[in-house]
């Protein structure tokens, strides 16, 4: 063995190497660009106008158009993977999370973790590790902040549990911490031509469901391009070879490309919630494969000002992906069980012009 | 249904929908990028200098690498799908597309498209819409202008018909109304060696017929992406859950990716056709699906000297698009009939330098 | 015949077209930019820090960050094979390939070959070119030089062979050639934790194996799309019509597909190995076909310290590539034979931070 190096591949952090209070910094450091707008863009198809159009961007009081928001996430997402869910046998959840400043084309992001939480499982196998992780641009600027759980494998199963805290985590953001990432919007040059929809905050009301319609069937050329566009390393989404023997039979598709696609798709009568403002929760409630088709369907749970704000309001919504089901009749839940064809359940807040 | 709001997605326009003369400003503004450009190359292989080189565009006179003029026009034709043919039973043609600027990196393209004709079928369920669009830049200069007539499904069978008329459509272009995009060429600058080409305007000769030989075989994540790309909404390009159950069994390939794939393979042969002025007529005759191998192959229709302008000449061409077919024998109609192999059949206008 | 243009059609070389010391300049001139990059960085992977930020480039003394080298290897490559080898049988090997200069985003590259060896098989049907091919950036600095050399057919097997000449080629680049294209580097500025691996060039010793752990299965539209971003038209990459018919009974891809999922792979383990500096030897052992897995291990064959600089140093390494094999045990030859899941054999050396 003094020959071989495995000593200088990354393992990946086991239960057992957390810390309560421990802060993690993140490889790689990456400047995002028009590149990766335009692959982004191609591989979902957003069609947002504030995000498709420097001109309607800067007539709102953009500089430009920023990035997709789920575009941030994803690229500081994908940081911390090598760190926190190299060897993760589940991504649990996410909370709290809020997009701080809105990022454009040349930014560079980096990313740190702290973590928050710890918790075994009783079987002595396994355990939960709780994160709270922040991207950062160029001038230390926090872009993104959120929490996030995964159940991390034990090296040795005898080893004691690093730590034993379940942290306190909100249920939703609170409307008051939303549009940090959203200028002062020039509400009134907001053009409902253009932007493909007529419907502003004003118009949705809590309770209203909306059926995104149409559906994208995922290639795996697709989902391993945007997944290594992030720079996310996990394995099970790039090696047939393996997973053809594994838990699946096949590469399991990254979680945030249901989440990208529903984003997409929910321009179809959500077409100006031009910005995510933050992720109250999301589960991935099922696994997505490449050959499958992705519908969605929206809810809208509440509505709210923002306080100090009258150009734009909150919208909190439930969209519902689901696979090779589409979604006119809204499927969600029998009682506490999923319809088996739900893949996402994600609650998020966006904002909208008044 | 009154928690529901299916009212919030976009319909489309049935043909009962169009008024002769009226005018649709379409969503949604697009700034073209760099990235943009590279996803197109990626998906397609175009070699034309003035589009691969900013240097060597500079030295024939523009100031920097313009835009592939499919992918201009791809981009507008994008935009016009939510409101022309979501509803369309076929795209039926093309005429009098003519580029009136060039485009480059960093514009913002949009859209308008005035309703030039209607005629109802026989049948009562179905119509011919006849649009004229254009698109324009930020500034407000139009750069493609072009009639297009898709058939329509009626909403109602019973609804009276809202037109008819068939517009007066030109055959092909003046010669006269060619080269507004193209800037005056230093045609001594232009270096056929660094082209790949050695055959300038006034080697080609009416009745030649080319063989392009390359075949290029279509992903499903390519045309995906690529019609992604172009903001493209039409369902049967995306989803095969659906489509595995429809007319063709699986997923329709956007016609524009065979003109796209044509005009890359033309290269071999027509290397210094740098810009595609006008397009007189396309038909695509049959449809194309992942897994089959696009051929091509040209004819020189006409020749044409351009009012006032010695740096270029233009030749006409059709270029003709075949499906697991090499196209040696130049496959093309048996009297009326096209061979069953042949899947586009394009008439166009191209400049090369004299 | 009198109609038909076969004649405009690029038909390439064929080995009885060569001359030794024939000077060939190729088309097609590239501007490369931010689009290529975040392709190249979508269907690879990369994640060297130097090549990800142009923070971290910056700090180091860079301007911003370059391209990937082997990005800059394709684009040069492909123009090249119009001309060199669409008539080879096979790509037989490279040698003395250095990279001369960093290029960044928005340089325009283009190339020249001049041939350097002719020898003609004893089957008189092929004979192996040599030829060393120049990358040149917009200035007309040359950015990469390299020998290459190609089995290519004869058109007419009666043909009088054009020269008799083997080049003597070097077996490996000497360290006082390597680093031309790395600027002085501040070392103490490279930040090991946001590289994503704290082994710099003195923890690497020769006779060290490394595992790249991790495996990538390639689909036909990743390499396609690749293939085409670096105008390379090689045909047996793109027409599953005619291979289906072929040696392979299907698509081949590009040899440095290989290349560039190794050194993609390679960063585990060799996470700051941050430049190519130059290419020794490479073979591309085996065909890969889509659907097959990529895996690749290291051995440090060498290690150098670069005259006059201590800044960075260089190592030598042998990176091996494996198609649906796992590479723990660092599967290469057994004698003479390679073992037969190896598809690449790469000799080359990278500088790293000391």
């Amino acid at each position: 063995m003094s020959k071989t190096s495995s000593l200088k591949t990354n393992p990946g952090n086991f239960f057992e190497d957390f810390r309560l209070g421990q802060q993690i910094r993140h490889a790689t450091p990456r400047t995002v660009t028009l590149g990766d707008v335009a692959l982004y863009n191609g591989l979902f198809g957003p069609r947002f106008a504030v995000q498709s159009s420097d001109v309607f961007a800067a007539r709102l009081g953009y500089p430009r158009s920023p990035l997709d928001d789920f575009l941030v996430f994803h690229m500081v997402f994908g940081k911390t993977v090598p760190d926190v869910s190299l060897n993760a046998v589940a991504n649990l959840g996410y909370a709290d999370c809020r997009f701080l400043k809105a990022v454009y084309p040349g930014d560079t992001l980096d990313a740190v973790s702290e973590v928050i939480g710890l918790k075994e499982n009783s079987n002595k196998k396994t355990g939960i590790v709780y994160v709270r992780s922040r991207g950062f641009n160029q001038n230390g600027d926090a872009v993104l902040d959120y929490a996030r759980w995964v159940m991390a494998r034990k090296r040795d199963e005898a080893a004691a549990a690093p730590g034993d805290l379940v942290p306190a985590l909100p249920k939703s953001v609170e409307p008051s911490q939303l549009g940090a990432a959203c200028p002062p919007v020039n509400a009134t040059a907001y053009d409902t031509v253009l932007s493909g929809s007529p419907h502003r905050f004003g118009d949705y009301k809590v309770g209203e469901k909306i059926d995104h319609v149409v559906g994208i069937t995922v290639e795996d050329a697709e989902h391993m391009i945007a997944t290594r566009l992030y720079q996310n390393t996990a394995r099970i989404h790039f090696d047939h070879f393996t997973e053809s023997k594994g838990r699946f039979g096949k590469r399991l598709i990254y979680g945030g490309h249901a989440i990208s696609l529903a984003r997409a798709l929910s321009f179809n009568g959500l077409g100006n919630a031009f910005h995510v403002a933050a992720i109250n929760g999301g589960r991935h409630v099922a696994p997505l494969f490449a050959g499958l088709t992705v519908f969605a369907w929206s809810e809208v749970l509440a509505t709210a000002e923002l306080p100090g704000r009258n150009d734009v309001g909150a919208l909190r919504l439930r969209t519902v992906a689901a696979k090779d089901r589409p979604c006119a009749d809204f499927p969600y839940k029998t009682g506490e069980e999923y319809d088996p064809a739900v893949i996402l359940d994600l609650d998020y807040w966006v904002l909208m012009p008044r």
